[in-house]
């Protein structure tokens, strides 16, 4: 076995999302992922607190990333920017692991109690990204609002980027998105953003 | 018994919030609530399907409201401005019932199983916003978008209003917040507007 063990971790979250994927997350136990991964209980709990804990792992790297980020970008910057900064810094923690995040996606998707885990997780990154802003001298409500705005447009940049067909990174998704966040509250340019975009454009051309 | 009935619902839902406080919401028992309000389990049991509801009710005007008025909003109104008007419409429904609000937002921020359920009863509403936007033609991207950050705004909105010591209205305050969000992108306009408000400014002037 110990020949195994330097990806253990590994190894079980592949037998884990593979499991949840296949029978359901409800419906899996610890002793078949360990078994899948050719693990014991033991080994998994040594990495897991439970079955839960492999799609929201208690060491995610995701707040320090968002608060480090917030904390280097350029002064001048507009809170809006800093905090897609920010978004674009942490991009490549989803984009290394891509085929991981789109099972643990299709996991959770399927799973009303893991959606609201979820939603519970990125309202914390929003509380996060809110604290950093702050600390950058911005007064509670812009903070506040920029870090819900940010978290909003990154939600819909990560769904974007989970179905795109091309090559787009979700850092391009990320930039995207917020740059149509601009035009949202402009009716000229928006009618002529919409007009002019062939795929993602008006419904009746998409 | 008959002489309470008319307005069994509104007593059952005063006496679970004043129990949900007083005591917690896990502690509170719906025989509890049922005794406070001076009616019978079964009553309780006509109103709602157990405490969580209380918090949660089935018959939640809010999709409705919304997606009449983005529906029903003028035609050349920019996506936010829409949800803005959205926004607005279902305001009421919040400011009529300040005090109940007050005391179900505090049983919620106590408990973190209500908060995730609360998040997901505002996705819900996104996910609302997003469907009516679209029927006006917005591709889908726009459509998540602006619901999206209008959502987001209106939790900070909300926020703001629960703790304003001064008379705002609900609707003043998302009105204000997703005109704020408007500045968020342009460093200059952002610098001038947090130079020149007292009370919401700059974290030092706060």
């Amino acid at each position: 076995m110990s020949r195994w063990k330097p990806d253990g971790r590994g190894r079980l979250e592949k037998a884990a999302l593979e499991l949840y994927n296949h029978k359901g997350f409800e419906a899996t136990t610890v002793a078949e992922i360990a078994g899948r991964a050719g693990l014991t209980e033991r080994t998994f709990y040594r990495h897991f607190a439970d079955k839960r804990a492999v799609l929201f792992p208690s060491d995610n790297p995701l707040p320090a990333i968002l608060a480090d980020a917030t904390a280097s970008a350029p002064v001048p910057l507009p809170p809006l920017e800093v905090v897609t900064h920010a978004l674009i810094e942490a991009a490549p923690v989803y984009e290394e692991r891509e085929d991981l995040v789109r099972q643990r996606q299709a996991v959770i998707a399927a799973n009303p109690e893991l959606q609201e885990r979820e939603l519970a997780k990125l309202a914390a990154l929003a509380a996060t990204l809110t604290q950093a802003l702050r600390e950058r001298g911005l007064d509670t409500t812009t903070a506040a609002l920029a870090a819900e705005i940010g978290i909003a447009a990154f939600k819909v940049a990560y769904e974007r980027w989970i179905n795109d067909p091309d090559e787009h990174t979700l850092a391009q998704h990320i930039r995207e998105t917020l740059d149509t966040a601009k035009h949202l509250t402009t009716p000229a340019e928006h009618a002529a953003a919409t007009d002019n975009v062939s795929f993602t454009g008006q419904q009746g051309t998409a």
